[in-house]
């Protein structure tokens, strides 16, 4: 790392996501020098700042000689702007990787390697490609207890940690995922912070789902809160709905969670570090975590939802927070939205009581609310269930919830429909027998979502219920064109997503 | 993958290795039609070609609207040039992307999931994420024999295959690798080859290691040989020393072996596909297959060196190919040259005779040679030793070497010794005890090898020598400043990499 080069930098404007790319001519003497080739990893200095980037080489004069080129991310984070000059070398050895290639092996990894993993993660050290094998190996149960512990301990040390000084006991609540349109979270920091527990939730946007909760609030009210204004929201009503990322609560699990939504996958030891790691940054000391079981939600049978429950309730033990999980039923989609837009309906209807709002929804949010208030008064969940209908019945959500995004920055609009939408009629009369929560999640992120708020899908059924030739069966929304007949090419070689069986 | 939409082709003059990146403007009104965003993947037809690309979002004026940038490989892959106008849709959903997630799930693949993957990727259908996905399930010991059998097919189906019609044998041979310096390859088909065997040898460029046999013969002679080239060598000389990924044998490895590269990553399973899908592409129906056992090679028990032994010779046997593995010692690098050019002048003492020839790399020449030879005629190790030892003494072989490489296109001279080099002195007297074979390596490749073949290293010991202080210890050869300085700044941090002790 001797031999800084100067380069003068240059705005290429373009998009990489969050993987930084540098691009410089193969016949730039430094590059000569140093023998970088593309797909080097190069290190580059501004000031007081460094960063790790990809380097692409050009051949042709897309650039000037003694330049180099940045795209947007790497320029963020690097601090720079176009014209300033920066200093180039090779890249560090990254020597975390070889505890990766260790676990490839079928060995144990320590809570030195996994600190020293997270900590490169998060100094974003790592290629894309070395964080997909390492999201591979932790996957399919490969984290022993212990591992995870570490591996939480381990995503807590690398971003900020929440404090909330004058309070004994903070709640928080979490749900696992895999069931499409399951929304509770809104409704139920409404009814607990309405019954006066402290709430301050973060939430993430969508791993491989078509919405996450942050994704939802997004259409109602401002999610992307600092960490002063979310504090002073927390203070004035004992709660928030923002976004986790905004606030920088384990970093480094943002970075894994990226190339886990490329992947589609979501391993069982990451999941649980990467749920508990945002609970203790975020100050939480109780937490109740939603469980769905069902043939095709992410924990598919009751023993794999115990093991989860067991692993949940030891990792927060060691690390100091208590842990409640509720196991719940998950063959289904829950409400009638799926998507940002379509699931943000279906919240407000149950907080406003609306004839059709769905009822789900309202249970769902309910029975979680019921937990939180049982760990917090200790008199039995009838009580605790009874108390919650109250608040819900009587408006006293609703004008919490108000409360909440009003504080964060006012409630918003929901917009009109997309232009863009299809609606599918039931071809032959029958009872709505089964869904795959997968192909249907897979259809509505087809439509768009969550990149596009307003995509998705509006269901006209609950399972069970006898539909007739001609009905509505759902509506697809999309902002495009080609993304609404894209999704719709998938849904017509995959109708059995939806199963009308005969009585 | 309907709704094709029509576009101009700008040359980015952008190498990005083998992942093809195109560039679209976010402004641009197919972009937003088919919503694409960063980090999309896309289909692009061009005549009668179509590839799969990564989107990358340009923001500023690098583009023209309705123009899209390809990168160096986009274009060529694509069969298209500056100016010329192709059609964008969404990509197609990659469906053996789920056998890979039920993979690390821990279930079988099947010959079908096998092949489907195997042609996917073959068809660059894969991103980098999940090819590395790919490559980490299937590492440590996760293949079972059948799916080892499965993959080989796949392999071979993938490619073209040799077809040598009036030969009943065709042997081959292949190190397992992990040896640093251990260039056998040229000698022992020299060897066998002047016995009259035999033997169209394709080798692979460097894996993971500081130079592949491929690229120590490029060093010598020309190896990028068409079929029609490789076969009229074949015909003159019963042998060829070619570099196999010219003929495209086993395409779809290629593209793995990148990803392997960048993970320094090579799997039990993925080996023996990958080195017997060659061997049957290529014709062969004997092999003899060196496994070098050691603390620091690649095998590192002997146990390890049987049970490899014994999945060769069963996956061999399925798909109808006779294979013979040789377990050698694997403790210490083989002769004295490590990088393509400094083997490279090893393999040519040895075939002259040179008094200063490394005997180590003439002994396991000459085992393997006489395995080779004892599988052709069955008349027994010791006898087949005596006429290899005869057939290299006495000149044939050499002079079997310059006609395969004249018929390849002729001799080249070996270039002088790098310009940037540092010859490294003994500090303390001392005999040398050990040698970290991966870290030895590793210090050719910072040195810049096998990128720039006259990067590498020059030893100047055997393991049990005694080296006085001040002798010299090595020499290091790299094509620039950067890389000289960024090699001996690791070995200097890891200079236990050669240990010297007291008698």
């Amino acid at each position: 790392m001797s031999n800084h080069q100067q380069l003068t930098v240059i705005d290429m404007g373009i998009d990489t996501h969050q993987e930084p790319v540098v691009f410089m001519r193969e016949d730039c003497p430094i590059c000569r020098a140093e023998g970088f080739n593309a797909t080097s990893r190069i290190a580059i200095f501004y000031r007081d700042k460094q960063i790790v980037a990809t380097l692409n080489v050009v051949t042709t004069n897309v650039l000037p000689v003694e330049h180099i080129g940045f795209s947007n991310i790497a320029l963020q984070r690097l601090g720079a702007v176009d014209g300033v000059t920066v200093a180039v070398s090779h890249a560090p050895l990254v020597e975390s990787i070889s505890a990766v290639r260790k676990k490839i092996f079928g060995h144990r990894l320590n809570e030195a390697e996994l600190a020293n993993i997270i900590e490169d993660v998060n100094c974003h050290y790592y290629r894309d490609v070395e964080i997909a094998s390492f999201l591979t190996i932790c996957a399919g149960n490969r984290l022993d207890l212990k591992e995870i512990i570490d591996l939480t301990r381990a995503m807590v040390a690398s971003g900020k940690r929440l404090i909330w000084p004058e309070q004994d006991r903070v709640f928080d609540k979490h749900c696992i995922g895999g069931l499409p349109g399951n929304r509770t979270t809104p409704i139920v920091v409404a009814i607990v912070s309405a019954a006066g527990l402290v709430i301050p939730k973060t939430s993430s946007r969508a791993i491989t789902s078509p919405a996450g909760t942050a994704d939802t609030m997004e259409v109602l009210t401002t999610v992307n809160l600092d960490l002063h204004h979310l504090q002073s929201v927390v203070q004035q009503t004992g709660a928030c709905l923002a976004w986790g990322g905004a606030v920088n609560l384990s970093p480094a699990d943002d970075l894994l969670i990226r190339i886990e939504r490329i992947l589609d996958l979501d391993g069982e030891g990451q999941l649980i570090a990467s749920v508990l790691s945002k609970k203790i940054a975020a100050g939480a000391t109780d937490v109740v975590i939603d469980i769905p079981v069902g043939p095709t939600a992410k924990v598919r049978t009751e023993a794999n939802a115990r093991r989860l429950t067991d692993l949940f309730t030891q990792v927060g033990d060691a690390l100091g927070i208590r842990v409640r999980c509720v196991i719940t039923g998950g063959s289904n989609p829950v409400g009638f939205g799926i998507g940002p837009v379509e699931e943000a309906r279906d919240v407000v209807a149950v907080l406003l009581g609306l004839p059709d709002a769905p009822r789900d929804l309202r249970e769902r949010s309910l029975l979680l609310s019921a937990h939180l208030l049982d760990m917090a008064g200790g008199d039995g969940l009838d009580r605790a269930t009874e108390r919650a209908e109250k608040l819900l019945d009587q408006g006293n959500a609703w004008r919490q919830f108000l409360a909440i995004v009003t504080a964060q920055g006012g409630i918003k609009t929901l917009p009109d429909d997309n232009k863009y939408q299809h609606t599918e009629l039931v071809q032959d009369s029958g009872v709505v027998s089964a869904i795959d929560n997968r192909r249907l999640a897979r259809l509505a992120k087809l439509a768009g979502a969550p990149e596009d708020p307003g995509a998705g899908l509006r269901l006209y059924f609950n399972v069970g219920d006898r539909l007739a030739a001609g009905a509505k069966l759902f509506t697809l929304f999309s902002d495009s064109k080609g993304e609404k007949e894209y999704a719709m090419e998938f849904y017509n070689t995959n109708r059995d997503m939806i199963v009308l069986g005969q009585e």
